[in-house]
């Protein structure tokens, strides 16, 4: 096998294109540091990380911080917002530069489209995708199938309502990728327009969503559908919003799960962030030691 | 006692609750750290502290870097300008973010008023207040006393005069509640239109001020204060500035002391700042041993 | 001596008052550096470093970062952009701020002339120069010649053609500087109105510029020249770009430099910025075990 084989492998782009026994891998990884006593054991001292987020971020970028910590590697962060895109430098010029500089493995995260494709083409070094504009969101999905599986002990037979603006969202299409390898029956419930045509999935109404073993709730960015009935915060919640009402009516083995940052009070209500029924925090925990398995196998 | 308890104990929200003897353990803590030969001792390894700063600061967040740095933990740095909250997440939201992802202890520099009580009711971790709103700043007043402690062997009956814009300052509150508890006579001395009306604290002319053992000067903040005499720096500093003719009227034993950043040539002239008798620069590095301890205390 | 002096003796603030002795030294430094096995040898831990960046940054606050961290140094990184000179406090406050927490060495890039001069003076840690108004940016510099020197074996004999904006340029200034100690030949080649009028060079035409073992090309910022003819992309670049049809008239022993960011399809054609003459990433990658080297010699 090439090198350059070799290095693909060890990037994760998408989970489209990968199998079903490497998913469950890392998924097995992930447990195994989640039931580490120690929060740092520095197993991949002496290698260097660069976390590049040409699109702002908080809780992905620091969850693979503290991921990258814990397994005791050097940490770069890099943020467009103050950094050198200002000087109108290309994305490409930018991870060329960090891995010039001896980078082990790069965090990525970018909107436009095709450009990370075309960036592991020509970059050495494993590239992890955070964040691929509308296409995938591979380590997000990664711990939503670990929350999952943690909460019913298999994936394949559940039912997992995706509910939102689904045409936009990289988390649904990660989710669905992965979730359909385990026989998993995924289900989407959206407003006309916020649906994806390419998508060969059902779509439900919100009755129907709501009887679901997973109930994952999407962010809905109002500003990108400024005109007609969805285009205020209360009339998507009243369609579309997972109110205590509806929340009311699930069953009571059903799980309530958002990737955040969170709409409260649009795409669900301030109340049931933290029910008893949400693992909206408890995904945000499991995220760090699935991304610990990402970065381990990146560095391999 | 409940776990709650523990975790709020060792939590820094002010000084008004803090006992005596809470502060002196501090403070001789700090005169540890000071002593210490070693500049980084990681005595605190594997612990992750995170510094969520929602309102700018260079100095204390680098002075709580250093601190934690020196103690060995990882270190996690949120800052509001460059991050979520232009997403309009909420402060909840992100502390319990990082609370999510496994943080041990949070430094935390916010605006709003009764957000940090309210997050201290809800989050698990210890908290570090590092400036709220106009309400207090302890570590900033620990630095402070551990500053006057080292210049004049004890507390008890100096005379510290507080002068500037006290209605706005966190700064004055957490000095005045914590110099009382050791019987240090503090005084205000300020403009009408920034005196703290719910205070119980004499005010007293410039002239008499300048009669102290400390000469503590506020950093005024002119934009807050758009009209009427005091809406120039020159009138303020006029009448309310430390000039290098009232500072030749100071005893020879008075200490001037400033939390910084300092408006040269308004509140304090220019070539008063590195003075002999300033120990402004002092405050600066007394600051990090006086963190570290509090760090510890947080992490214990 | 005196601390000061030794002090100074390690501080880098330019390449023209440093002897061509204790440049070789560096590059000396920096080969055994490259050639280290470990990425990191923590050599220099528990000290610490501050990057403070009073202009935007990339590539060169990175280069340093790796650098300090190969060595083992705690870092601490300021970004004026994001940080307290909102607040109109002075870089001198800054640095001095930085050096009272204990830092054991710091970086700075600023624009204002004469301040980096006056900072050394004051400030009593060593300070790196990482980017200078248009006066000298010696680790740039230090890369390069390393560059070259690791190309040819030796620099005495060498023609180095300086191509482009060189009035505004410090990497022009700082090359000039070391290169002529060694024996090398410069010349510039510039536009009438980018000529830097107080160095005494020779200037050359773009086809006699070409006829050298190393072709530097200098980023061009053409929103300094706002009107004439240079006032296009295009312009400049039919003029005096390295385009793909010039750069076929290159002997083939002769390398293409550039300090970077890139401006594509400006001063260098998009195609060669990775073509086999160019050292462009390579001189990124030199920029690391260089920058190594200084902070060694600095913490010394």
């Amino acid at each position: 096998m090439t090198t350059a084989t070799l290095v693909k492998q060890r990037s994760l782009l998408g989970l489209k294109e990968l199998s079903k026994e490497e998913i469950s891998s890392i998924l097995d990884r992930a447990a195994y540091w989640e039931a580490s006593s120690n929060k740092v054991e520095p197993v991949q001292q002496g290698k260097f990380v660069a976390n590049m987020f040409f699109e702002n971020s908080t809780r992905t970028r620091f969850s693979f911080e503290v991921a990258e910590k814990r397994l005791g590697t050097e940490v770069l962060n890099f943020s467009a917002a103050v950094s050198s895109v200002q000087k109108g430098e290309s994305i490409y010029d930018t991870v060329r530069t960090l891995e010039s500089m001896g980078i082990d493995a790069g965090v990525i995260r970018l909107k436009p489209i095709g450009v990370l494709a075309e960036l592991a083409q020509k970059i050495k070094v494993p590239l992890i995708n955070a964040g691929d504009g509308n296409n995938e969101h591979p380590t997000q999905a990664l711990l939503d199938l670990y929350t999952m599986r943690k909460q019913f002990g298999e994936l394949k037979g559940l039912t997992v309502s995706i509910i939102g603006d689904v045409q936009h969202s990289r988390v649904a299409r990660s989710n669905l990728y992965a979730l359909q390898k385990f026989g998993v029956n995924v289900r989407f419930c959206a407003p006309e327009t916020m649906k994806a045509a390419e998508l060969d999935v059902p779509y439900v109404s919100m009755a129907e969503a709501l009887r679901s073993d997973v109930v994952m709730m999407l962010r809905v960015q109002l500003e990108r559908h400024e005109s007609g009935i969805l285009s205020s915060a209360e009339s998507y919640r009243e369609q579309f919003g997972l109110t205590e009402e509806r929340a009311a009516t699930l069953a009571p083995h059903t799980i309530i799960m958002h990737p955040a940052p969170i709409n409260r009070d649009v795409e669900i209500d301030d109340a049931l962030v933290e029910h008893p029924q949400s693992r909206i925090f408890p995904q945000m925990a499991n995220g760090v030691p699935i991304r610990m398995a990402v970065i381990e196998r990146a560095l391999a």
